[in-house]
C-alpha cells in the first residue's frame, strides 16, 4: 500500500480511529495535487464527515478543477505538538501527529454539497451555521465542494522524549521536550 | 509563471522579502512530489539560508531519494493566524500566510550540508547546534540534504476583518477575527 510508513515503521498507524482523530483535531490540510508533471501543494480547510474528507474553493480555481477531474491527490493534516531537543544535534526531533489520505475525489451537489459546507463551517467554529446567513443559491454556485474517500489513508505519530544514543547520556546537555500548541486568543 | 496568484489575486505577493518572511516563521513545510503518477504531501523541517531552502530526512527514504532525483517539487509553509468569521457562512475565511516554493532540489554535500543542518537545527530552537553534541561523520552520512532554489516562489495572504456582502452589515449576527497563535509552553 503507498500509504505503508517505511522510514520508522514504528511511528505509523493504519487504523481508522487514530486517522480520523488527527484530522478531526484541526481544520488545515496541505493538499497535493500534479499539473503537467509538477506538483503543487496548497493549504486547504477540510472536515471530515463519516468515511470522506471534505475540501472546498472557487469553482474557478486550478486547484478545484483539478480535484473535479478526479486527478489523483494527496490531502495531509500535520499537528506540531513538541520540538525535542536531544544531547545530540543527530537526535534531534519534533513530536507530530499527522494524517496522509491518498486518492481521488468526487464533485459534490445539492444536498450533500450544503451538509458539506455546514461540516467545514462547523468544523472551524462549531455551531457556526446556525448562527450566520446561509449561503444564497448563487454562493452555492460559486464554490465547489469535492469528497475524498479515506479508503488509502495512514498516520504518523511521534511522541514522548528524546531518543539518545548510547554514550549520549551522561552528556552535561540540557534535553527534553518544548511543547507546542495552536492557541485561540 | 506557475506560482502566480490566480484566485484572490490580491492576496498575492512575489517579493523574496514577504517570502522569506514566512519562510522564516515556522519550521515546518509540507513537501509535495510524485511517485508514479501519485502526488504524496509529506511534512518536513526546512530552514532558509540566502536563496535556497534546505530539507533534510534519512537516506534511505523514498522522499529523500525522490528529491534528490531532481524531480519536481512543491515545498509550502502556512502559518494560520486567524479565523475569520462573517456575518454570512459564505465570507467566512482563514487568515493566514503560505509561501509555495516550486523547482527541483540539488543534493547537498560537504561543508554545506554540515551548515544546511546547523540552519535547520538552529531553526528550531536557536543556538542549538553550539550546546549539542555535533553529528559523527557516521550520523552524517545517514542523513540527505537538498537544496531547494528560491527561483519560483510566492506568498499568499490574508488579514484583517471579514468582508461582508452587500446587505449583511445589518445582519444581527456577531462577527470578527479569533486570532490564532502557535506557542512553546
Amino acid at each position: 500500500m503507498s500509504t505503508t510508513v517505511k522510514r520508522h515503521p514504528e511511528r505509523g498507524a493504519y487504523d481508522r480511529e487514530t486517522v480520523d482523530a488527527i484530522l478531526d483535531a484541526g481544520f488545515l490540510c496541505h493538499v497535493g495535487f500534479s499539473l503537467e508533471g509538477q506538483p503543487y501543494v496548497i493549504p486547504m480547510l477540510h472536515a471530515r464527515v463519516g468515511d470522506v474528507l471534505y475540501l472546498h474553493g472557487s469553482t474557478a480555481s486550478r486547484l478545484m478543477q483539478a480535484l473535479a477531474s478526479r486527478a489523483p491527490v494527496c490531502a495531509t493534516v500535520t499537528h506540531l505538538d513538541g520540538i525535542v531537543l536531544a544531547k545530540s544535534v543527530f537526535n534531534h526531533s519534533v513530536n507530530y501527529r499527522s494524517a496522509v489520505v491518498l486518492g481521488s475525489a468526487r464533485l459534490v451537489e445539492g444536498d450533500e454539497k450544503v451538509a458539506a459546507l455546514e461540516a467545514i463551517v462547523n468544523h472551524i467554529e462549531p455551531g457556526r451555521w446556525d448562527v450566520a446567513r446561509r449561503p444564497t443559491d448563487k454562493e452555492l454556485r460559486t464554490t465547489q465542494v469535492v469528497a475524498l474517500p479515506l479508503d488509502e489513508c495512514s498516520a504518523k505519530i511521534r511522541t514522548g522524549p528524546p531518543k539518545e544514543s548510547p554514550g549520549d547520556e551522561d552528556l552535561d546537555v540540557p534535553s527534553g521536550v518544548v511543547q507546542l500548541r495552536l492557541v485561540r486568543e
